[in-house]
């Protein structure tokens, strides 16, 4: 029998669409792949007779259930009063959480209010779980036929106390209860739509036991998942390595990296492998692919710098782009591109170069260069190369596409150059 | 009595948390403007037995149930089945829905297979709701006691559909009903923390009648969203205005926009106002001020561009940074900062100019300039300005605060300079 779990969010804000629930994705995501069924996720108000009947309606349903939010300091939290009247049973204050609260404001000079003292309460019967990023102590408590788990509802404190006070009781359990094993790994995938990919892999998991896949798109990459349960740990991983190696055959050079690899990391090891540095010359994505690039730590390792030559001066002052390239051929054409690669290869010093100017919209777009149309240029050790796309939907995305297609063009500038 | 609206999302992806819900938040937060009171929100799978439990219990609880996902083609689109048996009756194509679609297929030269023409389906006693991004229909059907609205799981479809088809019939049940007539306005906030504003705003709607005050904190901008909800909707109206002129009292210049208006929108107009010229020199937030700057059409009438010089070269050589100024102070220092807003100032002919370096962590950190060190500087007309701040929070935090407090010195340049 599967283990079932079901998630439970307490909060006006998120039920009234204040706040999006991301704690949701966050908690089912692992659950999920720690090997738990997701039987439902509901979202209640702060009001303590909807926080009853959920947690009455959940106890009967789920054999685990985990809430979040409702732990706070003001009247508005009512969580622990609510389970602790459904256990007929009181509360006191967690000690340890009183005196991590004690020192905390004793630190920082502030003083405390009995509003503090209640949001370090667990019911009786509750196990207390340390906030390790905040005041409120979570606590778990059984209910009923259910595992109940609450935790506070702000994610940075939740997030932390659920990887690490949640999920090893979570694992032991379904070990416990003789849950399969698992083993799972996702490829990151850049340069293809979700058709294209479904159609590579038509049939790729035939005849392979316990393994299931699952798509993601998060525009302009999408994500490709294998989870597989099987009742041996090692048979799991030697599933995923062979499923692995089949994808790799299907799909290629589109995979810029596995689990935690992010883009611009792909992009970094490509570019640090061949001891290269890299600069931009943007213009419709003004800053975007410079942001992107620099958005993980040790960036400084390769990347110079960009010039956003938004104004057709700065492409021509700073980058030195020639009026006139800009007059015949227009700032959205490949001979510009051409241009202000060069220019910020030699401004900046770097030995790669990538270029991007673009009609991002909504307004500016021609018959000949609609909306959407952007020209690259990249340039380096050889030979100067210069492309066109037509990008589809409103400026944002454009933008966002426009931005990746550089990236991707430095990570795999070294790979076509040898072709 | 007031309204009640339950949402309901249907869908494996969601449930567990492949994607995150974000149709939810989009769906209460319009319903709850509308003056309806959200009473839960709910995620189920695609199996039929799962989305008839939920639809049978949110009839006997909701006065409106909006419902999205599971209309698509594929087997696991189970939404108008299950719909149709609960009302014990059958299907049929929407004519108009069937007609759109074939044309679009004919524009593409796509082939129609028959899972498309199971999308087009609504149980027989539904009402189709035109799908103008997509092509399956939603449909609206009594269910019991509820009133439900099923619309399709892609945001931008949902979107549309929920904006265009379902708003105007809430907000005319809701007028038929005898609910109160209802006026919003929500304040956007820089440069003051959550517990400031509160503690500003404290007792604000003492003795105003029917109005409730609800705070987001999107980091780093505030927003303040008053509801306000009356029998008569002039009076709502000038309750708004009241509160608007005491808010503006109580908040001053740190309110940088009212409803839509967004901060990039904010920039844009202070400096168009002057026309003044916008140019940036960043370093830790590697384009990212130019980013944001550029998010909104238009930029173009007073954005010129950005030196990005991540490597101290970039900054010497581009931005005329004097070598000794870096040796002696320090490339993240005020007066490096100076000489890069005014370099960036020359080679973009900007008539403003802000520099941005600071330490965005997480390695870099020095006792005297620790991680979330940034220095600032913002010339133009008059005397250059430098100021230093320290933010909190990991890398992504600091850069995204660098940005704001950049784009905020823009923004207020004429202002302060006029004191």
């Amino acid at each position: 029998m599967p283990q079932r779990a079901a998630l439970l969010a307490i909060g006006d804000e998120v039920l009234r669409g204040e706040i999006s629930n991301t704690n949701a994705a966050f908690i089912a995501e692992r659950l999920f792949d720690l090997g738990y069924e997701i039987s439902e996720q509901i979202v209640v108000s702060d009001e303590p007779q909807a926080i009853r009947a959920a947690l009455v309606r959940l106890r009967a349903e789920a054999d685990v259930i985990i809430a979040t939010g409702g732990l706070g300091p003001t009247e508005d939290d009512r969580t622990v009063d609510v389970v602790a009247e459904l256990l007929a049973t009181g509360t006191h204050a967690d000690e340890p959480s009183l005196e991590a609260m004690k020192k905390r404001f004793s630190t920082h000079g502030f003083e405390m209010t009995p509003n503090n003292l209640r949001q370090v309460r667990i019911p009786h019967d509750g196990r207390a779980l340390p906030n390790a990023a905040g005041i409120a102590p979570g606590f778990m408590v059984r209910l009923g036929g259910a595992e109940a788990f609450f935790l506070p509802g702000v994610p940075r404190e939740m997030e932390k106390m659920f990887t690490d006070e949640v999920v090893p009781r979570l694992a032991h359990r379904l070990a416990e209860t003789g849950g399969p094993l698992l083993a799972t790994r996702t490829w990151h995938l850049y340069g293809m739509g979700e058709s294209h990919i479904d159609h590579r892999l038509a049939g790729i998991l035939t005849g392979v036991e316990g393994a299931t896949l699952h798509f993601r798109t998060s525009n302009p990459v999408n994500h490709v998942k294998l989870v597989v349960r099987l009742p041996d740990a090692a048979d799991a991983r030697a599933t995923v390595e062979k499923v692995d190696a089949e994808l790799r055959k299907r799909i290629g050079p589109g995979i810029y990296g596995i689990d935690g690899e992010t883009f611009p990391a792909a992009v970094a090891k490509a570019l640090r492998a061949q001891e290269a540095t890299l600069a931009f010359a943007e213009s419709c994505t003004g800053g975007l692919a410079g942001e992107i690039v620099t958005s993980e730590a040790g960036a400084t390792a390769f990347f110079r710098g960009s010039v956003v030559a938004y104004a057709d001066e700065v492409k021509t002052g700073v980058l030195g782009v020639k009026p006139e390239t800009i007059t015949d051929f227009g700032a959205v054409s490949e001979p510009t591109a051409r241009e202000m690669a060069e220019g910020a290869k030699r401004v900046c010093g770097s030995s790669v170069a990538v270029a991007i100017t673009g009609v991002a919209g909504p307004a500016g777009g021609a018959p000949d260069k609609p909306v959407g149309t952007v020209c690259f240029a990249i340039c380096g050790p050889g030979t100067t190369r210069t492309s066109t796309k037509l990008f589809a939907g409103g400026r944002e995305r454009v933008r966002i596409a426009a931005a990746y297609y550089a990236l991707d063009l430095a990570r795999r500038y070294f790979d076509t150059r040898k072709r």
